[in-house]
């Protein structure tokens, strides 16, 4: 029996990023071997039966596997230099509710699963969801297979290297067809509890979202021989770009957009760029809202290019509309958890993913800081508990 | 007897950089090790005798080294993703023309050597010139030790990786005294040659230069999760800088600032950087306003950083004055090979570090694209002869 402070302190040195601050725990890499084997080993040690499915997902069954299960559970990677609750928090919580369940005696009527999806933030393929999006058939298995890392290995070179057969890729219908439910708990990645002075909450929705590559190609040049009036100079039209990602997305009702990755080629200190990545992250409530803001972004983008004397191609790199969660079904935990409140987020989640095949919900759990993706991301050891408690106590109630 | 083009044909595929395009060959990796062993056995090969001294620049001696040496060379390292020629053309170039004297029956009265300077371009550990700056002693030994490569690794350490002792770095007196004159023979990084229709040129000058690093520090978080309102975003005041950069090098006359480096911290695409390195090279004719470019643009990098909430530090990694060739010298040389044309540099080169300690000329051979630091560089077979017969002319003149 181990609550869920205990067990995040067990993976506390798992994935560590010396250079970068806080955690890169990505899909395959050494980290992210070591949390599945570990999360292997406490699934076993609490006679749960783990298999893990065609698309890298790990679950572990306590009863036997069968169709209207319930399932908790959430992710073990991490973005690069990011918290240690964004994902883990889910899936310590899910086996701490399995202990404190157990602790009282109960046995569930329905088969009860904890789930481990793979590659959620996308920090080493790109696509965010990746398991839960492969799963459900909402990403083709073909792209999926050819997904690159940043060095080049694709998404099916990386799997055989792990031991899977990358053949197999692709919706799932049998392991969609046995969830009943799916809840995911989560630290909350904003300040909505704060304010609230709550430690709990329950989602109610998901912004539109989804990632964008600009890719702007100039010419590469020597820094100090090129003179300014010769220059096609990449970096130029890029800059530009993030300057009016910021203002576009100032302008709409709840709006976010953001460059947190750019990648300029060869990158020399000396050398005019030949070519800059950069990635847009765009949000907003709405589906049209978000489309427009890509929409202004990439007429923008093609005009700076072109007042370089550059070009520029936009790809579309993931993408998902607004979820909102089950009402009912969220106003059912909200009403077990003593009326919880309920908060929408700006972060994506499987669960989003889930959510257009399952009826499904999430928990928050309070970030004093409201700070995620982030060394600073954090939760106190009492909302913790407070978490896993109120985890324990849905699945008593859908599975009893 | 090799030719300049069979001897860069001999290192065609070392250190090609498939990723990037073109060649990546910095000091102390594979590729520059094996174009260190090759340049080595080229030189043992023709009977010359090869050391290496304390700052891990090669020496080939023709003769019994000694003092007022006639000494030429280059480097063999490149930028990330660079041209061919940048370097090794006039390392083959001197190869080649010691084989043109050798073949006519010259025998040099003075000491005549070819020399390797080690990380020319920066490109690893971020400061240019680096073996010919730790042999005239214009960089201080113990900050040469600290620099880092981009994974943390010190040029010290890497030194010893190498086989090499970083304790004797620093100013080489005996070898400063050796060196009677100094020529380098670089392909062109500019058109010059291409407007005058001629093959070779002289050096004239050299732009005053520098790389400042800024560190832009904000508030790293999601990027979903986080209001407009919210953010401190390093990524906001580091692209207007690039764009700033710009704006102010292109009010200077003869003034270029780049930036072609730019490396948010994590990194991740759905998180907004906590901060943003970028460096800045900036060059103008006169040392003032290269000076004055970078403190208006460190000014503005403080005012942009604040109105994000961030903050901003500034950090001069290079800096060397402009540089006027000996001019006697020059026109001696421009003399010799048909009243060849002077032509200034927007480059650094190695031959201006050493040009305040020895005469010190160089010559450039043309390059059709007029392009550098780039896969395009180029220079045609026909003029790679002509500059290897034009060194050779020179080397005859000086040494005989």
């Amino acid at each position: 029996m181990a609550g869920p402070n205990e067990l995040m302190a067990a993976i506390a040195d798992v994935g560590a990023d010396r250079r970068r601050g806080g955690y890169s725990r990505h899909v395959f890499d050494d980290a992210e071997r070591e949390l599945r084997e570990w999360f292997v080993e406490q699934a076993e040690a609490r006679g749960l039966r783990v298999t893990t499915d065609q698309n890298a997902n790990i679950w572990a069954w306590w009863g036997e596997p069968g169709d209207d299960a319930v399932v908790t559970g959430s992710h073990l990677d991490s973005v690069p230099g990011g918290g240690a609750f964004d994902g883990p928090l889910g899936v310590v919580s899910a086996l701490s509710a399995v202990d404190l369940l157990r602790a009282k005696g109960f046995t569930p009527r329905k088969p009860l699963a904890v789930v481990v999806f793979a590659e959620e933030e996308g920090g080493r393929f790109g696509v965010p969801c990746l398991g839960s999006r492969l799963l459900a058939g909402t990403i083709d298995a073909d792209r999926a297979r050819a997904l690159r890392d940043p060095n080049g290995v694709t998404f099916a070179e990386a799997m055989r290297s792990f031991g899977a057969d990358p053949a197999r890729l692709g919706r799932d219908d049998a392991a969609l067809r046995s969830i009943g439910q799916f809840v995911e708990l989560h630290v909350e990645q904003g300040r909505g509890l704060i304010d609230l002075d709550r430690p709990v909450a329950v989602a109610s929705s998901i912004l539109a979202h989804g990632r964008w590559r600009f890719r702007f190609s100039g010419q590469g040049n020597h820094a100090g021989a090129t003179l300014i009036a010769d220059r096609h100079d990449p970096m130029l039209p890029a800059s530009r770009l993030v300057l009016e990602a910021r203002r576009t997305a100032a302008g709409v009702d709840g709006g976010r957009a953001t460059v947190g990755r750019l990648v300029p080629n060869p990158g020399g200190t000396n050398v005019i760029a030949s070519t800059v990545d950069i990635w847009l992250d765009a949000r907003s409530p709405d589906d049209r809202s978000t489309r427009s803001m890509v929409e202004d972004l990439s007429s923008a983008a093609a005009e700076f290019a072109a007042s370089e004397g550059c070009q520029v191609e936009v790809t579309e790199e993931s993408y998902g509309d607004t979820v909102h969660f089950d009402a009912a079904f969220r106003d059912r935990l909200a009403g077990l958890l003593g009326d919880a409140p309920a908060l929408p987020t700006g972060a994506g989640h499987d669960a989003g993913i889930l959510a257009a095949e399952v009826p499904t919900a999430m928990l928050f759990v309070r970030n004093p800081t409201g700070i995620s993706h982030a060394p600073e991301e954090h939760a106190e050891p009492g909302d913790c508990d407070s978490g896993a408690h109120a985890l324990a106590q849905v699945l008593e109630d859908l599975a009893g």
